[in-house]
């Protein structure tokens, strides 16, 4: 791709009106543009970010054999005056008229409508488990829209539901997203520590958050350094061996202020190992039985009774998490964003320094682009003739992980190359494609 | 896939309160399900078939230049109050007061909201030509929504956006997208025909409609029978070869039943190529020059000049045509459908005959599927307990282009295998993946 006839509308300064650093970064490289007050467009270079967080989080969903569905973003009041909380949502559920004076609504989660489709579809306790998930747009009326995508009011998220027969096989259901959303987040290069919440409005006994550490993170975190040594590598989709990881990860005290208890934190955690930082909720699981089945006679035939089916749901926030990952990554200090290459706008870039009358670096440029490109690389050129310090300035604000510059240094075959954040080297071509697909694997 | 593991509900009969084939179908297999009047839910078998249909549609909008964004679905009314359209458009429009009353809309499509993304991000005719598209949920608030996702008030689809200089610029961007939509339509195996149309709330006066043949459709269409023989396929992505297409096309009469005229039909065309038959509409491009550019002030500098740029914009139905193929494909006499193999919901099915006591043939299923999934082909297998012929009365109907039985009529390793609406041929499981690998291509 070139980047003369790509659409990232770049900002010369920070924005004013941002006032955390992805919020920031996100406008200034022209990821997104804000619509209306905590509404965006999602512009190519945000867009490719989120559709690949997106395809992880899909991916891990199908290896734990959740299906894929789509429910709609808008809903009828009446499933949720069946469950209860029509009116306990409050204010931030946005409620709608339609032109027959139906009340309708934009679904902030959809806990009613599964269960709605569960009901009418499933009969037997034979067709238990069903995990089912959609990936869709939500929308919450928050009062204060605020930080970007950070604390949005329309925000695209994944949301599963499990249904099970009894509380042990929920929890086997349970503990499956536990091992996906640990999987999940290792694949975005985030390390995400679960933690036990509150249910809040969704309900249930049995929650975890997942928080990944940042200094700008919203909630306060408490937690015994040692959980980041925990492992979910050989983790297999049994009951077992997926309880014996929530296990490994409940000996070790975390919590957010929410739930902080500081004689317990000082009791159960060695002082070198207590570690009090910030951190920002990316994932949320919710346990929570016969809560939405009961009211809504959810059931299955057992046995020859009727069994309301146990159920939980698991959110993770996806484009909420490309602003997690730039406030995890992005060094503001120094303006330089790495994106890791599993999620990057781009793989490489190519740097070419353009005299005016020379086309000769531009050519080399074109020359190893089309290189990559046979290599399956994702890389752009940047072909305009802005000077080549604001050309470089530019690309580590993006982020793009590798970079080719094409200027002075460059000798013979051997070009100046740079992983971002650390120092430059002179490689051939045919070395540069070998470190980016290996950091690919 | 095991098929006792999918959500693939399957109702008995047709549902009485669908009345067009592609609805009843459906609804029948578990395609989709409505959650309130004209809004539905997309199950595992409809959600994958659309998903394909929306990646076929994004690979050709990206094989012209086109970027893909992503726009939100609520929109502030100010936008459609600059462009004169928001007391236009009437009662369709879903209008929303949000917590703070603001005035807020769920987007029946977005020309004012790319043009103020444009307007705020590009300033120099240098940056021309911008083809802009995105796939996202709209709404029109249909006083009677009916015949399924055919015709429903929350629906998916592909609009697209041209911002060009000048009006022979923008012709050229016309035409890429009118090529664009003949290859997608021909990857969905459609016979789509461009006709000139009128433009509608949309506006402009350049405007074509692709429609596809299908008796249950919904406008009519005069035609010359001829049409059907233009071929795109040795066409350039050059102004020349892309105009010449069009001649080509245009040559012929084609028109749905708003623009008939009786005597222009009858003298531009002999009597023996005369088609009069029913289509259903499946894309509309428009081109209207400055008609959201001028109101909404999105100019360009050109030679110390302000020029308002040019614009056209470009839909395709995506979940829309999920139910148009029906209608084109289903035979409903014979209960039979058969998905184009580029968008079936699965490659293959396996439908074992299983014996109470015996699971020979599920085992050989098994190891069939292992087998067809080594080499990347999508298979089913039908485990339930269900009788032989009731599954293959199923499978009909889902339509899953490709058939393995595994019955009475097996014989040693050759298998009974039935590509959908042709004779049953005994092969070995070498051969059947050989003419499914080669149908893919």
């Amino acid at each position: 791709m070139l980047f003369s006839k790509t659409f990232i509308p770049i900002l010369k300064n920070n924005p004013s009106e941002a006032v955390i650093k992805s919020h920031q970064l996100m406008l200034r490289v022209g990821m997104i543009k804000q619509s209306s007050a905590g509404i965006y467009s999602w512009l190519p270079l945000g867009f490719k970010v989120m559709k690949k967080i997106e395809q992880i989080v899909r991916e891990e969903q199908n290896k734990i054999g959740a299906q894929e569905i789509l429910m709609p973003t808008i809903q009828s009041s009446e499933i949720w005056k069946e469950s209860g909380r029509y009116e306990d949502y409050g204010e931030e559920m946005l409620r709608i008229q339609d032109r027959q004076n139906r009340e309708m609504l934009y679904g902030p989660t959809n806990e009613e409508l599964i269960t709605d489709i569960f009901r009418s579809s499933i009969k037997s306790y034979k067709s238990l488990p069903q995990l089912l998930y959609h990936i869709q747009w939500k929308f919450r009326d928050e009062l204060r829209p605020r930080f970007g995508i950070m604390r949005c009011r329309e925000f695209y998220m994944k949301d599963a539901y499990s249904f099970d027969l009894n509380d042990d096989d929920a929890k086997f259901s349970y503990n499956k997203f536990f091992l996906s959303y640990l999987r999940t987040f290792k694949r975005l290069d985030l390390s995400a520590i679960p933690m036990a919440a509150d249910t809040g409005p969704i309900g249930g006994n049995l929650s975890h958050e997942f928080v990944i550490l940042a200094e700008t993170g919203e909630s306060k975190i408490y937690t015994d350094k040692r959980i980041f040594e925990v492992s979910s590598e050989n983790t297999k989709l049994d009951k077992k061996s997926l309880s014996n990881l929530r296990e490994k990860y409940e000996k070790f005290y975390a919590v957010t202020d929410e739930k902080f208890d500081k004689k317990k934190f000082e009791e159960n955690v060695p002082k070198e190992f207590r570690l009090n930082t910030k951190g920002i909720e990316v994932g949320h699981i919710f346990y929570f039985g016969d809560k939405y089945s009961k009211p809504m006679s959810a059931s299955v035939d057992f046995q020859g009774k009727k069994e309301f089916v146990k159920m939980g749901s698991y959110g993770v926030g996806v484009s909420r998490l490309v602003g997690a990952i730039i406030e995890a990554k992005y060094d503001d200090k120094n303006e330089v964003m790495k994106w890791p290459i599993s999620i990057a706008p781009y793989e490489c870039s190519i740097i070419p320094l353009i005299n005016k009358n020379d086309n000769s670096n531009l050519d080399k440029a074109h020359n190893i682009y089309n290189y990559l490109k046979g290599k399956n690389i994702d890389t752009i050129v940047d072909d305009t003739d802005e000077n080549f310090s604001s050309k470089i300035k530019k690309f580590n604000l993006i982020g793009i992980p590798f970079q080719i510059m094409i200027g002075k240094k460059s000798e013979g075959d051997l070009f100046e190359f740079v992983e971002v954040g650390k120092e430059a080297k002179n490689l051939s071509i045919e070395d540069i494609a070998k470190i980016i697909i290996n950091k690919k694997k």
